[in-house]
């Protein structure tokens, strides 16, 4: 055990895009005795865990949660509402998008992968616009499902899920609308039902704050009717059995039993905090470490500030330093963990997560840790991060404290500066 | 997080099959932060518990661990090994020889189910000679697999696995082994590599003493060669991109890393221990428990004494009680949890887990609700099963304690007590 | 760490009169982040023990909470009330009331030490009769306080301190009542308004369920005037400093923070179940292992029927049975801690704890390992005790469990049980 | 326990003089279940931590455990070693020196407080010229103990240690020298033995980095001679009866179980790392706060660069400015404790920890929560200290890491800043 301890003083930053830092509350709860899957404390636990999650995705229909990571439910989405051969339409919006893609192809589905010109690509979010164009011109509806990444987990860009149902509508078009809301849920604003979104894929270690190993998908009743024609072969992902079981809060097989204590705690957290306060928490973080790229005078990964994540910034380093680089020396000298480049982007840009049991001083002290960083790799900025960061928090309270109710009031009595945190 | 903890008092004995007994210092394993899984530190502890499950199931193969649950690693069993449309060759031990079944029917493979008449069903292990008859007649090999359950957590009997092997080798057939032993595993003997098993499919949750959430394949080399040829669509399930991460200790998706923390630590509790010693201790654990049975005057589910199982006992209530009756008596009385008869043996039996964090005394409360209850339920019994387990266990002191070295000592001199344990 | 972990499987059962077995409930309690003691948030904790402590003594007037161990708010009691050379009258009621009066020597004040003639003692409670003959002699009040044990964790014998305030009444004599009920208070009923007590004393590590390391006084308006007149040197221990900074829920000093978050778990614990229920749950275990002895044929060290301690039980061995080499080889055979003989009865008995966090399967297994511990020190049992617990616990189901009120139901319909616990 | 744990999101920081941060590694170490104090386990747990103990204070004598808060230790060093009426000199050099003093005074000891004029009190060390000059006058030896503060927790200002002993030395004075080593010991350098000390006192929740809840009474030979005829009334502060115990593992009365598991991790953490390192690593980050107070334009309370505290800096806040309403304001705002003005420095001054579970980056936040709140309350900076110290951190990398070796490598060849770090 203690060689999975030995960090020299002090904590361990981790401010990668998940697994987030997880909070004591949580590794408390998970450390409760394991129970019987089958006795009656767990159906209420069950039930209780069931109906909590519901309000996180913003719907009124069933949520599987599985006894597996993230990825499994992406196989899950898949897996029970379409069947070999099916044809998709997916959306390059980076490498996780490229990596469901894979897995679409893995099952035996045809993908077919919109993406913007090599200049423009993995810095937009997925284009309603193409997604419809596209759509009109499958008559015979050979397209089974759109699916798109609500919020890039490599890039730091959301995507507009609402803009893309309507797109679909406007295309008049039946396939099923599948999203991959990872790491977006319980930190970016996600409306499962409002957003007409058929399947939601989710998983426990980004803005639920658990360690991973349980993972999501939220039903439409048009997904569910779709599962009862597919004919691709599933056991484990199978919706129906888990459905029958969950009507009493228990599950047809071993649930992950301890992780599922961390969820009920989580929930209570989240849902004590309010989805409004959980949402602007992390925007008005995001806007700090923004306001800290650009002190800088580096790029900031996504080019659109409308879908700015406000789970993570993807920072782009200067030509002719290895983002990899930085993060070695930043972890080496400052025991701070920051996400590397993928895929396409690896070596060009690094992640900075802004999400899970944060506050403003550990960004605070992230950001002090890339600015020294930045500069013992050599790279020349232009001002500093930290203080940027540091005077927009101190301007700008954290919503929903005394400090930030009391400016509220004296401002509306002058000119506002409610919509200045994105500005 | 209260509701979950809200025992009157002491702690809840948790004597079921699985999910066993988490020891508080794999709890606090757990509850290490959780970190980044693309990181040098997981990198290190990936490759330590990948190294130390090889050990467990005695094999020098690759282990593969899936951030899933047990479940799961039956469907990647038969995922990568299998085409739709194979046919393989099952065994009806129980209830959860026949779940795989099912699993099996719903990824479209055709499984031939083997059993014994009414009469002896689920009260006996797998029938080699069986198996091998029935192989003999397959002179066009349509059978790929031969899918057996180790140690049958309905019903507490287990099956002899070399014998098996010998049975296919037997009738000169490549059909490959697969092995469920999900509740032997890390408490029963098992030799994946010594009795040509090509995939071994366990969980954490029984003897590795860990909560459920993570799942097991230990593969063969003719297994991987077959998952090369297998056209099961598959992803999350997938050997091939699980063996290459795992060649640095990593995963290509993101792995249940607070689980892995609990791993490491059950696997240096085990290996510290001795597996011998391991096994010998759940050996005499069972015995104990069945002197009590038989002092109750009341049946163990399993008819052959060579296959009693170490892990659990199935207690078989007479005509006319009901065991889920007694089962529930227990629990409200005595905060005891055992286990429920399932599928055919649902109300005629209850079944005791002597697995995981326990020790004599763990048992002799179990016992002592056990009887309690029964009497409660208006059970005549026979004699008092504690005070059979109490003798035994004080006449028998628990192998690798000073108390047992000083008694072997003694006995060597004389006639030799050396195979009373189970005789 | 590991050494300190290292019991080869399974829980140690502690089942010694303290350090009771800490609920895991509230060792979590203990584990959040030590925060500032001069910071708002622990005058709110603060604050709310102190309130919820007065409950536990049943007392409307100050507790002090010291952060030292029990032995410290023995001296706490005598230094804040008495003067060097005073007299005070002591009760011999086994090993802790005389250590307390080893105590007062070294302090200087001059115990009087009343004893029952040897043939008795240790096996009897306070005699009122003797202290108010005693006081009655003295005419000059040179006797400045009275001191008895509630509960004597050495011999499980309690003392009716209520009669012992009515003698001191009887004799019209202006002494206080010092009471150390460090091992009754939060097992058996304490009531320091009504008996009348001046200071009583305890600590955390018996019916509280706490670790050891804080202690309590609790003290009476006179007590707080004698100690405005008493001139022993006393700086830590000093009411009046530590008096005035409670009034906000601060110390003068640095409190034991995170035992004050383990006690304020503990009391919502007590405060939720109800005293009333706490103390039936004591007697109903103390009774449970009584039988038990009797069945054994062995003697109770209490011959007070009416003074049996709720809280522990002391055994008597038979002649020629070194009664700690039956508890070394339960030890070593059961990973079973039971309490030693002290001083007189060192050799001659042992001590079973029936305290803290515990039920009745816990105590079934406790008595199992002393009844097989002692079978194998050759002492010859009468009949079996664990069976005796256990048809007493059948019998009797816990207070205000749904097993209980159904009972009471049936009963209260014919005869009634109501005394039957104790006769 | 809920309301204890109710901070929005992400770990408060605790940057106090203590109680300092306690790493997770200890808390979990004081979860472990409590176990018999008479016991044979506890018997090595206690030689362990006795041994342990003597090395952290660099001596070869006997050092008493108290179940105590560090207060206690204060008054158990002046009452074995003194008697009622007892002269001692003690020297003023801020809040916690004057509360010894008071603490004399109330044992009954009659102390003389040396202190330097009003401009310079509280921002320099002891004065060992002063201490001889009255020495030398003391012909008759009166003044039985010369008691001196290490590490002013309240002002951030070091006394030289070796320099009181030679002054008693010169002065040819047979005075016990009593050092209050609370905040200072196995943060900043303390060698029990080699400066002379007869008592030596210390607590846990400093550099320890335990909880409050312990403390420590390191002695001298010639102060346990004078403890066999000082005349003071004491019972659980005396030594004779814990020596004795303590010679195999145990005390004679209940210990603090948990905190001395929590004090054996903390022993392994520190003699791992080496004591040179951890004072070095002090020693660093007091450079890189002082580098941001400098970097303000604020005044730092220690006025002799020699003696700046490796533990703490008092920040003088300016003119005008109070500076517990700064406190209150970086509470509010950025969930940061920190050190208030005690005494004479009420509302004139905070405190900046930089002990215990810490690194460069928490210390980077800090100091960027305190700028912020600064400027918030109004106050000028002259420049950013996150800056400053952010600019030293990365030049100057933590002692004993691979960055550290490679620069002192490089610079061994030409000039050396060896020095460079306090210079």
């Amino acid at each position: 055990m203690l060689e999975l301890d030995q960090h020299p003083s002090g904590r361990h930053f981790l401010q990668i895009p998940g697994p987030s830092p997880v909070p004591d509350r949580i590794l408390r709860a998970m450390s409760l005795p394991t129970i019987d899957h089958r006795g009656p404390e767990f159906g209420e636990l069950g039930l209780k865990v069931l109906g909590g999650i519901q309000k996180i995705f913003q719907t009124r229909h069933p949520v599987i949660i599985y006894p597996a990571s993230g990825t499994g439910a992406w196989e899950a989405a898949l897996s029970n509402t379409l069947s070999p051969g099916d044809a998709v339409l997916m959306f390059e919006t980076g490498h996780f998008a490229t990596l469901w893609k894979q897995m679409a192809l893995r099952l035996g589905i045809q993908p077919e992968f919109l993406s913007l010109p090599a200049s423009q690509s993995w810095r937009h979010g997925v284009q309603p616009k193409l997604i419809e164009e596209r759509l009109r011109q499958d008559h015979e509806h050979r397209i089974k499902a759109v699916c798109v990444v609500h919020n890039e987990t490599s890039t730091g860009v959301t995507s507009d899920i609402a803009a893309v149902r309507r797109a679909i509508d406007a295309a008049d078009h039946p396939a099923l609308l599948l999203v991959d809301t990872i790491s977006g849920l319980a930190s970016a604003d996600y409306r499962h039902d409002e957003w007409g979104v058929d399947v939601s894929v989710s998983g426990s270690q980004k803005g639920l704050m658990l360690p991973p190993g349980i993972s999501f998908n939220a039903l439409s009743p048009k997904a569910i009717e779709a599962s009862q024609r597919s004919t691709m072969p599933r056991g484990f992902w199978a919706w129906d059995e888990i459905l029958a079981a969950n009507a009493n809060g228990y599950w047809p097989y071993t649930p992950s039993t301890n992780l599922l204590y961390g969820l009920n705690e989580a929930l209570e957290m989240l849902l004590e905090e309010g989805l409004e306060q959980v949402f602007a928490r992390h925007e008005r973080w995001g806007e700090g470490v923004r306001r800290a790229v650009n002190a800088w005078g580096l790029e900031i990964q996504c080019q659109e500030p409308a879908l700015y994540s406000p789970v993570l910034t993807g920072v782009v380093t200067p030509e002719g330093i290895d983002a990899d680089e930085v993060r070695r020396t930043i972890y080496d000298r400052f025991d701070l963990s920051l996400g590397t480049g993928l895929g396409k982007a690896k070596g060009r840009m690094f992640r900075i997560g802004h999400l899970g049991d944060c506050n403003d001083l550990t960004l605070i002290a992230t950001l002090g840790g890339c600015e020294a960083g930045l500069k013992l790799c050599g790279v020349e900025l232009f001002g500093s991060g930290v203080q940027a960061a540091l005077d927009f928090f101190a301007e700008n309270p954290a919503p929903g404290t005394p400090a930030a109710r009391k400016l509220a009031t004296r401002e509306s009595a002058g000119h506002s500066q409610a919509g200045a945190v994105r500005a």
